[in-house]
């Protein structure tokens, strides 16, 4: 950040009165540019028992497979934002189950939440952001080729908890944005 | 939004090719400006029976009571943004359980997670934030004085699953802001 959004003047990075961190600070209006962590909403659609993955068209980590999940928008929730990505990568419509994973990104301030799914009806489909769609078993995930931490997280977690019978909710941190 | 927080040039607001929704985008060096929802982090701390409540020296809803809670920093996980509330807010060490309750203030364009708590020792203060702590009994809660409708369903549900001896995840979601 380098210009206020306001009134497009010079900011500099100071600690404010009353604060602990330094903030982008307008050296004009005065205004305060608080910077947070943003939310990715995602889930694992299950469809008896074969797990939705798409192959992203998109960087990063284009070729690479995930399950459905992006930045979430203003004025919906978590769940909505979960299920609008099943629809957008994957064309399917999926109806959101229990909250399955927090992954804290922390370098990239990034928390993704992900939750249980499962299909409507058997109908997916190649989103403008995949290159490819498909059900597959668990023994057949391409574990070397998940896109991202939190994905390979998520699906190990899924994975245990429906051998194991239970649906708890699993926390993880890392350091880096992507492995 | 007026400016490019990049080149500090005027920023329009526009659909950007292959996406679903208007974004301010800078008409001189292109930047899309994506807006997302905030993450609000709080706990529900107890100690013996009890929960320690804040009365908010700052606005909004100066003199309100509210469990500690407040925006989530760059860089920590949503328990240790908890429990670093709990600090400034009250003084008080806490040590993180299972997530409570999460609050969708769609309007306002924040998700508001909390967590029960324990107070590691019975011991606490009136951080800069605050103008009064105290630990109360669920009969003692000023109900009619909870600064926000989040903090209203955290206590709610942490208070039923208290005397269910259960605790699950609860979900809730209102348009407006505030009460």
């Amino acid at each position: 950040m380098n210009f206020c959004s306001k009134c497009g003047q010079p900011v500099s990075l100071r600690v404010p009165p009353g604060d602990q961190l330094p903030r982008f600070i307008c050296d004009n209006c005065g205004t305060i540019h608080y910077e947070n962590p943003k939310l990715v909403a995602g889930c694992v659609p299950e469809w008896q028992g074969q797990i939705l993955l798409c192959r992203r068209a998109i960087e990063p980590r284009r070729g690479f497979w995930t399950v459905p999940a992006g930045f979430m928008e203003n004025g919906e929730t978590l769940m909505a934002a979960a299920a609008r990505e099943a629809v957008e990568e994957a064309l399917a419509e999926v109806e959101i189950g229990s909250m399955l994973a927090v992954f804290h990104a922390l370098r990239a301030h990034q928390v993704h939440v992900f939750f249980r799914a499962r299909l409507t009806e058997p109908r997916f489909g190649v989103g403008p952001e995949s290159l490819e769609v498909k059900l597959v078993e668990e023994r057949d995930v391409p574990w070397d080729e998940i896109a991202f931490p939190s994905g390979v997280f998520a699906l190990r977690r899924y994975f245990a908890d429906r051998a194991a019978g239970r649906e708890d909710l699993h926390f993880a941190e890392v350091e880096r944005a992507a492995r």
